[in-house]
């Protein structure tokens, strides 16, 4: 018997019906846990990490997992109790946030937002525009949203290099960094956010890419120097796509907003439509593996 | 000995030093031709086809194939000689264009234009969007942009079909379009522009795809009825981009500007930084090829 807790009863419903000998409880950590609780090995944390008390885990004695509906783990960061295992989506949001650097690559590449504003005008400009055949691309970040960016990138005959948190095969380490800048066309930041990657896109970071260099952001808005990208675009040097700041949501009179050559999305990487069966998908898989006493998938870390 | 004819003298730098034996004339077909003109056997045709007058062919009494440098055949039509072979620059421009195709949809599915109006009017306006993860794509045409385009939405999730002109294996006849148009989400049209596919995509056409489907042309406007398109755009109905339209350049007070759930480009698919190199590196090898008399590739028709 294993007894799992969900966040809402909509979640139920998502996760279908489940194996026999794996008991729900649903709970939002709000109001005195409901009969059962003591018995909750797995919990399926709500999306909003704030939603739930941090009080709340000592009401929960059989804890062993923390399973997240997000790719993110950093609200997590010294939350979770001793020998309790985090563990994140990874994958549920990779396809869509892959997809949205993408878009704002390719809008950026194609001029979508000049012809945009030619089409208005109802002016038909021809331009010549760029596009990815022969440019470099460094990723930051070896993860799924990483992998996906670079296969399709390849497609469209660019070369990839990887830069991940240490040096393996096919990654490069973050020792490298400098000198791979200055020869990569394009950046795109898909690293977790923690300790070591706030501010990691600092102003030294940007001075080492080369002119007319392109910097995608889909990861989290602290990882680069807001200051030090806006100065960089107002020269007119770099070209950016942001899904991320910081702050978040931007302030109305933020600098940011009116700098050129910058397309800029209010965070919606993960939020397209039916991310939430997608995730579930994913929970419902990671919950027959822990009843079945099978090793875990999208582990962060132990202890986190 | 070969001979063969470059449209400009810029030509014989992008090709390179040829191998021995292969002798270059320069000739646009204006004026009269140059000495050594009547051993061309094969002739570089100029990008635009019509700066090339139909007299000049003339000229050329040993003239065996025509290189085009677009992907583009149609204004060849009627054109070629008895026993000369008509060859496209397939490939060169097929990344360029499959990465417009691409920007547009993904700006569609990922409501680029609004988050763009939100960042002109500084407003953090966070909203679910679309994506192609469990999408189903419809690829007219099964040619190399059409499998770039496919490769890479299978990366983000979708599932693709491609209907070609003829049934086979992998690949869906026009027959069976009506009913494959009812369950597709996307509908990529990358074909060439012939007598047959002009007008294709018509009312019915239109009419056969669901509420909320994207239509995308990055092929020729008269495969597109505009008109029809026009009308299924204003009652809401369809969202599209376009990169080519019927007519073109689309007068300034045509309807289709101004129609909702458009991104329109002008025709600018081909048209990116290095396309030359591109298309004179598969020049150069279709030379040699012609000079060592193995088949040649990209063959569009004898007698076309």
């Amino acid at each position: 018997m294993s007894t799992i807790c969900l966040p809402d009863a909509g979640a139920s419903e998502l996760l279908g019906e489940l194996p026999a000998g794996i008991e729900t409880v649903v709970w939002d950590g709000s109001g005195p846990p409901p009969p059962g609780s003591e018995h909750v090995g797995l919990l399926v944390a709500p999306f909003a990490p704030s939603a739930l008390p941090a009080k709340a885990l000592l009401h929960l004695p059989a804890l062993r997992v923390i399973q997240l509906l997000s790719a993110g783990a950093e609200p997590w960061l010294g939350r979770v109790p001793d020998g309790v295992v985090l563990c994140n989506a990874r994958g549920a949001h990779g396809g869509s946030t892959a997809e949205l650097a993408l878009a704002g690559l390719f809008s950026l590449l194609k001029q979508l937002p000049t012809f945009g504003q030619a089409q208005r005008a109802h002016d038909w400009a021809r331009a010549e525009t760029d596009g990815l055949a022969g440019k470099r691309v460094l990723i930051l970040g070896a993860g799924d949203i990483g992998a996906r960016i670079a296969a399709v990138s390849e497609i469209l005959g660019a070369q990839v290099t990887f830069v991940g948190r240490r040096a393996r095969p096919g990654v490069r380490g973050p020792a490298e960094l400098p000198e791979l800048l200055a020869r990569h066309d394009v950046v795109i930041v898909a690293l977790p956010h923690t300790p070591e990657t706030v501010n990691l896109v600092d102003a030294a970071f940007l001075a080492a890419m080369p002119d007319g260099a392109i910097l995608v952001n889909i990861a989290r808005g602290p990882i680069v120097d807001t200051d030090a990208l806006v100065a960089e675009l107002m020269a007119g040097r770099l070209h950016a796509f942001l899904d991320v700041t910081e702050p978040e949501p931007l302030p109305t009179d933020h600098p940011l907003w009116d700098a050129p050559n910058l397309v800029l999305t209010p965070h919606v990487g993960g939020a397209t439509y039916g991310w939430q069966s997608r995730a579930y998908q994913l929970v419902r898989d990671q919950v027959v593996r822990f009843h079945q006493g099978q090793p875990l998938e999208n582990v962060v870390s132990e202890g986190y």
